[in-house]
Parts: structure tokens; sequence; C-alpha cells
């Protein structure tokens, strides 16, 4: 039985475990690995996924599907044998399109582009960084194309982060999201002074917050017995299989709000892999199914679950304990706000839950005006500076806080961007449909018990993996299409009762 | 101009990177990785390692190596070039010689012993772990019979880590060691008494042991820019690259001199690593050139620097500002004594630097015997019991404490154990050397400086890699093939010194 179906799992198992191999040594590079041993590393990360390109993309392999695919003609749709060879074709016919010339040139780009970002970024000097950007707009362009489109250059880029995505769909929900929300944004403003965060702004011992985050991770579910915290300068999360998905966080002495919030975002991405159903393990379903339905979960962990006010009434007390002098005075109410103070800022990693979406839908908008020509490289860092005065009223002094902050263009990353925001959406649609099915969710979580919305989660969402597209599972889970409506009024209302609007 | 060898390369680069990629994955696993992921975790060291063997045991290799040759014909033999290709040669023969359906029995079986050695010793129940024994010895000697031997069968199995060493030789030599250093080991018994060591018998910090092995790796040459150092359950160290040699060290809380030595025993094997020339790297010359020589170099620092008067004449104060409580008013002599008493016991990885020898020699002993059929598996236990009474005086009361302690006859690594012991007569007769050619070294030495010391190893030794035998780097650093005298005459003057004989 079956027997085509195994061959091909048996070379599937082979080029994942080349895969999380080479992740496994990216994870050390970033956590562990002494500076002299880069350029090493490098080439030993660049020989796994050469190797595991070349397997993938054999010819061997797209026999083994289509054999694969016939032998298993009639078989349910949902059942992993169906979902992982119909997401196999997909991807298989995907890497196929990037000739290895293409790939050579792109990858060539990316580290140059990278070289001369950094030194630009340090330099404060855009004009530097410009003729490598203009050089990556335009493979990004040539990647579209080799790709290929129906209506929109961006579908084929998006479609890299956010399987069957349609930009137009994008763009008129991001444009929804903006109306409703930088009003709300400003009625905020008005009344900045109704919150103060100065108690997350002490001097806190770097060893205790190490303690904190992990008791934080554990708090909200996050496996330690299939899972590790250690330090990053850039946090992240990886999954070196469903059984070890690790995380890092970083700590700022002087802002308590750092560590913990990176802590509670990874911890959000990492419980995502760590419930895939193991059935799907060896295999690539074992993983988020979109950069966008992944954030959803980072996202709602750290504020549908981390910024509520029921999360603090059960843990305040523990973060009293490991900083009593700083916090001990404090009351559940005073942290509740502390930690959702809206703040305009240039910073985009350093953003609030609210103005976050503001610097999304601005690369958004610019990065779809750059590869359509609308927008040459040249006027960018003044696009940049207009959009930031006309969605949050300010202006970045230097493009090191504004257009040069991020790596995400100089990786070619375009498309990246606006699955940041579709996360935000999507966990609010989702927490919103989850309520609804289960109004005594309301109370639980209040009293800061979030089980039962976690079990939720791992119902609809985490389990399936790549079985299901990001469409499908918010069908399913939630009924309806992705709209802007459920983050609008989760904003409105929490933003409203905070800053007494 | 040489594009056969250029061809080569390339294909031992790729392989060269993921044997590194499975030691990274090794590393991980014995540091970070949490429990749960350990099933997936053998999974990708075992695709990287059948991946790896695969490529490199391929008929494309052994064309590429004969071609190469073919090529390089009349090139000095001394060259990367010249030496290469005669490495690839000789372990290419010997990688091809084992039938891949062997290998696969070996591997289960090793499995399989492992698990039930694991439940004997903890049960002390040999007889449980006897068939098995039985059965792995079988194996050892299939083995042999594949890689091929003239004199003595067991010439092939300790080729695998002593390249070109001979069993007669390894047996005169360990035969006139043992009849020196017993009556030694017995004239310090009964002067036991003369030295204390309850000085390192108290309860020590785990925090501070941990700098104070920072600081001890530092001091004797370890590059930490190239390194690490972690905590493992059994110390070791592997070079993920001669760029990123890392160690591990365990920590008594009640016995300072476990962490201090496993530190520095293990610093010693890195530094090999760590020194070897830049022009053999992404190769398999940029690695120790056999289990003996990589030996000599951790014995070398553990003991030869680390158990010297000089490097506690500069070190000890470092030490006293650690644990001015406990140490604060202990003399370097009384130091010095401490760290080098010896204690007849039973378990050999807390053996002192004389005795170690003894517990070596008894099991290389046994395993020949056992290869031969001279002795069985059923009379291994007494046999084992009545050499400790032999060679040390003692018997172990469980066979827990003797014949079940150590994992290399479970893994079929018969022929390693004597090179533990090649190891330390090595050391003793590059030091021996050292200081005949540079006098002042002992000067050097009792000063506390022991840079030209390491200097003269990196020159003879650690540069070379794998581009000479053992037997070849030996005569040419010290003008004379190995023999037991250096070590014999450098521990009885020590020993005499420190016990008054």
């Amino acid at each position: 039985m079956a027997t085509k179906y195994q061959a091909l799992l048996e070379k599937v198992h082979e080029i994942y475990d080349l895969r999380k191999a080479a992740r496994v040594l990216t994870w050390d590079r970033e956590t562990v690995m002494p500076r002299g041993g880069d350029a090493d590393r490098v080439d030993q990360i660049t020989t796994l996924r050469k190797l595991s390109h070349a397997l993938f993309t054999s010819d061997e392999m797209g026999e083994l599907i289509e054999a694969a695919a016939a032998e298993l003609n009639g078989v349910a749709y949902h059942s992993l044998e169906a979902s992982l060879v119909r997401f196999l074709s997909r991807d298989y016919a995907s890497a196929r399109k990037l000739p290895a010339a293409f790939v050579a040139q792109q990858t060539a780009a990316n580290n140059q582009a990278t070289a001369v970002w950094k030194q630009a970024r340090a330099e404060d000097n855009f004009a530097l960084f410009q003729p490598w950007l203009e050089r990556v707009v335009e493979l990004a362009r040539e990647m579209a194309r080799l790709y290929g489109y129906q209506d929109d250059l961006y579908d084929a880029l998006l479609d890299k982060y956010e399987p069957g995505a349609k930009t137009a769909d994008v763009r008129a929900i991001f444009e929804a999201a903006k109306n409703a929300l930088i009003p709300l944004y400003q009625a905020v403003g008005r009344r900045r002074l109704a919150v103060d965060n100065r108690i997350l702004r002490q001097p806190f011992d770097v060893a205790r917050q190490a303690q904190l985050a992990h008791y934080l991770a554990t708090a909200v579910g996050y496996d330690f017995d299939r899972g590790h915290l250690a330090t990053a300068v850039h946090p992240f999360s990886t999954s070196l299989s469903p059984n070890d998905v690790r995380i890092t966080t970083r700590y700022d002495p002087y802002f308590l709000g750092m560590a913990m919030f990176a802590t509670l975002h990874e911890s959000g991405h990492a419980m995502y892999v760590q419930n895939v159903h193991p059935a799907l393990n060896r295999t690539p379903l074992a993983e988020e199914t979109s950069a966008g339905l992944d954030e959803s979960q980072s996202r709602l962990v750290e504020n549908f679950v981390g910024r509520s006010r029921g999360f603090w009434r059960v843990h305040l007390p523990r973060v009293q304990e490991f900083f009593p002098s700083q916090l001990g005075q404090v009351s559940v109410e005073q942290f509740y706000r502390a930690v959702n103070k809206v703040e305009p800022g240039f910073i985009r990693v350093e953003a609030d839950e609210l103005t976050y979406n503001m610097h999304i839908i601005l690369r958004f908008e610019l990065e779809q005006a750059l590869l359509a020509g609308r927008l040459v490289v040249a006027d960018l860092p003044a696009a940049w500076n207009q959009k930031m005065k006309e969605f949050l009223g300010i202006v970045p002094p230097t493009d090191r806080q504004g257009v040069l902050q991020d790596i995400h263009w100089t990786m070619m990353g375009f498309g990246y961007f606006p699955t940041y925001t579709l996360g935000n959406l999507y966990a609010a649609q989702f927490y919103e449909a989850a309520v609804e099915q289960n109004p005594s969710l309301l109370e639980e979580m209040a009293a800061g018990r979030f089980g039962a919305l976690l079990d939720w989660m791992r119902q609809y969402v985490h389990q399936h993996g790549r079985k299901l597209t990001p469409a499908e599972i918010v069908t399913q889970a939630t009924g309806r299409p992705l709209s802007h409506h459920p983050f609008v009024r989760y904003a409105t209302a929490k933003y409203s009762e905070i800053y007494g609007l």
C-alpha cells in the first residue's frame, strides 16, 4: 500500500532533516558561537542549504511527487497524505521557477547590499545605499516575473510569505484599518498624559529579569521540556523540530518592558509549532502555515494575553517578588495601564500595539510604489518622512531612524512587512471568534486563565501546521474571511477605556 | 593548473561541512537541547552522517582522488596537496571496506548494547550485559577481518584510532611501562600519608568555579575568540571548525579538582585543533592526527603544565581571590602537593596521573585477550578484578565500579583505550625533547611561563594536523620512536620528590 508515498516521505524526511540542521547551526551562530567561527559557519550553512535545495528541486523529487499524487488520487483532502502532496506540489513548482544563476545573483546582491546597508545606517548615509537598493528592487521585480503573477507583480512576492493572499485584498483591508486607526491614535494622543509608564523605566537586575522571562514563558504555556530560552541581539524563535522550539529575548537593564514582551511574543511563535500535530513531524507541514498566521500567535500571546488586565491580576505579585523595591507598591491597574501606553516613535521594533500598524502600513505602501515604479529609490527618504508625518505626526531627524532602520528590503524581503499587521488582524479575528463561540472565555481571561483561549488556538490553528492555507484556517475558525473590523473594535474598546476617550 | 585537485577539494569541503554540521548538532544535544528534542535530533544527526558517508564512499569520490593523485604526481610529500590526497586515499580505501549491511548491523548492535549496558550498570548486573558484549566482540572481530590485518587482528582496530601503530610495539612499550610504574606506585603507596589533599575537598561555589575555569583555560592559551566553555555530564572538546573549538567541563560543589583539571585537559585537546595551520581548514587534515596524539596535548596541559609547581606559583593567588575563606592560607607548596596526590581508586576517570595508566593497561590486556579468544566474556569480571588486585592492590566491590564502568566496549571501541596511555607517553617524550632542545624552558616553566613550551607543541605537533602520521610527528619532533622511558623518568622524578622516596 502507498509505496510511492512512502518513497516520497523518506526523501522528504532527509530534506527536512537537512533544513532543520541548518537551523540548528543558525541558532548556535546567534546564541553561542564565538565570533571567530563565523566564516566557517557561513560555509557550513551554505553547504546544507545548497544540498537540501538540490535534493528538493531535483527531477527525482518531481517524479516522486507525481507518482505519490497519482497513487493517492481520491484520498481525503484533509488527510496528512493528501495535504503533504498538495503542499509539496506547490512548493516544488515554486522552487523550480528560480534558475540557479538567478539565486546566485540574488545571494551575492543580498550579501553585498547587507554590508553596504550596515555602513550606510552607521553613517546615516542613504546615498551610499541608494544604488544597492535600486539593484535589489530590480532583482525583486525579476524574481516576481520568474515566479509569475496575474494581477499585480506584488502578488508574487506576497505569496512567498502569505500563500494565496492577494495584494488588492490586503490593500483594501489596510486602507480601511488605517482610516479607523489614525483617528483613534490621534484621540489617544490628545489624552497622552492619562497614562504613565515610568514604573517600567527603572533599573532592573538582568539576572532576575531572566528568571522572570522564564516564569512568564511558562505561565503562558510555552513548554520548556521541548524548548529553551537564550539571549540574542534581535529576539527570534526557531523550530529545530516541533519537539525543540527555541526562543530568545533581550534585556534592557533600565526598561522592564523589553524582556517581558519580547519573551511573551516569541513564546507565542514557539507555541504554534510546539502544538503542531505530531503526525506532521519530519515533514514541511510541521511549520506555521504563513508569516501572518505565525505573527497572529505571537501577537495574541504578547498583547491579547500579555497586555490584558486578567494576566497581571494573576502574575503581578510574582513580578513584585522579583523586584520588590521597584514595583512592590504598584497596583494591578497601574501596571496594566503602564504596559499599554501608546507613544509615537520612529523605530518600528519599539512601537506599541497601536502605532505598530502605522509603521507597517507605511512600509507596505512604499514598497508597492517602489516595485510598481511609481516611486524611485532616490525619493524614498522624503516619501518615508512624509508618511510618518501623515500617520504619526512625527518626522525622523535622520534616515538612520527612518528609512534605513530595517534590514528587510536589503534582504529582498518585499512582501514580508504586511504580514506583521496581518498578524494583528488575524489575532483579533481569532480572539473575537473564540469569545463568540464560548462567551465564558471573557470571564476566564478576566480572572487570568487563558488555557481555554489557547486550547481554541491549538484546535483551530496550531495543530494543522501547513495542512491548510491561511485563508482556509481563518475561514474554518471564524466563519468569514479576514477583515479589519475585529482589530479596530478591539483597539477602540481597549484604548477608549484606558485613555477615557 | 591542478583542476582535478580543485574538483576534489570542492567535494571535500562539502563533506567536511556536513561532518562538522553533525558535530554542531551533537554539541548542542549535549549542552543546550531540551530533552524533548532527542528523538528528532538523533534522526537529524543520522541523516547528516548517512549523507556525508554516501558522498565520501561514492565511486565518484574514488575517481576524484585517483585523478587528483595522477595530476599531483611528483608534488612534494609535505605539501598540502600531496598530504591531503595521501590521507584521502587511505581513508577512502578504509571506508569502502565496511559494507553498508555491516554498518547497519553494527549501529543496531551498538544502540541495543548501549541501552542494555546502562541498565546492567544501574542494576550492577553483568549477566544481563554478557550476551550483548559477546555479540559486540564477535562484530568487532568481523570488523577487523573486513578492514584486514597482517600480524594481529587487534592491529586493524588499533589503526582506527592510532593510524600505523602496531599491537606488538604498543604491547612491548606498555609491558615495560608497567614493570617500572607498578613498583613506583607501590613505593608511593607506602608513603601515602605524606600528601594531603583535603584542602581541595571543601564546599566551592559553582558559579565561582565556572569563572575560575574560564580564567584557567585562558591562562594556558585557549582562545575564547575561537572557542566556548559549557557544562556537560561527561566533559569533552569538539572542533566545529579550527576557528570554533569548544570545551565542556563539570563542577563538583565539594571538590575543586574536578572542574580545574577537566577544564585544563579539554583546553589541551582544543588548543591542538585551534593551532592547526589555517591552510588545512575545510579539509579532514584540520584535525588531530590520532587519538593518542590528541591525548598527549590534553595531558600535557593538564599535567605537565597544570600540575606543575611553576603554574601554581603564578596562578594560586588568583584561585585564592575566588575562594579566600577556603584557600586564603594555603601555600604554593601545599597546593602543588595536593593536586598531585596519588590514590588508588576503582574508577578510571577519577584516577590520578600515575594510576591512570594502570587502568588503561588493564583494559588493553583484557580486550586483546577477548578478541583473541583467550578470554571468554563470562570470565571477564573475574579477570578484571584479578588485574585490579595485581596492578593497584584493590578489588572493586561491585561490577558497576569494575568491568561495567566504561561505555567504550559497548560502542565497539576496542583499540581506543591504549591511546590514553599512549597520550601520556607521547606527552612525556615531547616534553623531554622540548627541554633538551631548549634548556632554558625549565627555568621558564619554574617561573610559570609556558608560552615557549606551547610554541614548541604548535610547531612540531599542532600545525601539521593530519598531514603527518603520529609516528612521523614523534620522530620529527623528538628524533626517535615512541618509548616508555621519558614518562617513567618524569613520573619517577616527580613522585620521588613529592613523596620523599
